[in-house]
């Protein structure tokens, strides 16, 4: 059955990769699958037809035959149980692979948020610059303890999972900020996530939608 | 095997519920496992032993025999696959389940997150007054839109799932602010699962922890 997934119509980030639907297109391309994509405009997330497949008018969305989901993180879980090549046949590594998955979207990538908003929401308050370096130090607590963790290893678990690609997704956040190079474990790792060849597939498809006229 | 928890020695919040060991509490008790707690202190989250099991000190973790997990959702998710009453043995409903489990962590706690760091982290800042009433206003535009999808629905999906085990305990950690209660439709839901037992015995079995001497 066909896979469709959603993605913007034009992404805030003009490109960089940062859209939660890179992640999902990452996924399938690791796995070998083909898929299409439906754009949805800022002006139309808010239509019926679109909160009917994402309840908060985000992206990206799923659809595969009668199967319809939403949120990055469950498509991605999904995708790894239905295709080989995002989780190990070891159901204790699997298990450990979605511990990652969680962390990386509800321990490291919520301070992480804070960030965004603080320049795209909150830039213009009065507050931002003092503010700031607040905000980045919560996300330096994270950096310092996942650094640790992952020591001179290649991936979080050994081998690349789904735990991996969900991490350097959100940590590839923290790039523009120069927070990301602040810790030369984790650029590292975050870079091996991009040279990986599902990676770059992944990324030039969303960048082509973006720059096209 | 036996299963063992962690929890904190003192939760921050003195026996609310709300500190992420009821969320696996209460799976456990929904599905009808014993368990045992290892409680962690403030002092002792920063020990080797302890990152060893949770990267980020936090807590809860799962032990089972040879498996150890962290993240409460990763964990949550574990018991459900492994134990009836949880998850629909449908598989469609089973991933649309996880969909609300990742959107219960990722698109409505980090808004919800926002609000804790705002008063406890930065409560005594010049601009805490007046950045709250924003700070707010994101969540309220989060709980708009769920509240529109539950509708006069009892569940997230039809019946009960590790998703709306979740999204309670996120809308949960809303009643202190009085939030919840600007959401009738959404502080009903909540008041349902927290009328389930295996909710109350969780929730006792943490507050046993908080109160004693």
């Amino acid at each position: 059955m066909t896979i469709v997934i959603t993605a913007w119509d034009r992404s805030p980030d003009g490109g960089m990769g940062l859209a939660r639907d890179t992640r999902v297109r990452w996924a399938l391309e690791e796995v070998g699958r083909p898929y299409e994509v439906r754009l949805v405009s800022l002006q139309s997330k808010q239509q019926p037809e679109h909160l009917r497949l994402h309840p908060f008018g985000l992206i990206p969305t799923y659809e595969e035959g009668e199967l319809a989901l939403f949120e990055s993180g469950a498509i991605v879980l999904y995708i790894a149980e239905h295709h080989a090549g995002l989780f190990s046949d070891d159901a204790h590594a699997r298990a450990r692979a979605i511990s990652w998955m969680f962390a990386a979207v509800n321990t490291v990538e919520p301070p992480i948020l804070e960030l965004v908003t603080a320049k795209f929401s909150e830039g213009d308050k009065p507050w931002a610059a003092e503010r700031l370096p607040l905000v980045k130090d919560r996300i330096r607590d994270r950096m310092i303890q996942l650094s640790a963790r992952l020591g001179d290893a290649d991936w979080l678990d050994d081998v690349f999972s789904a735990g991996d690609l969900m991490m350097v997704s959100v940590l590839l956040r923290l790039r523009p900020s120069g927070l990301l190079d602040e810790f030369p474990t984790l650029a590292a790792y975050v870079a091996r996530g991009e040279a990986r060849p599902a990676y770059k597939r992944a990324f030039a498809a969303q960048l082509a939608i973006n720059q096209r006229p």
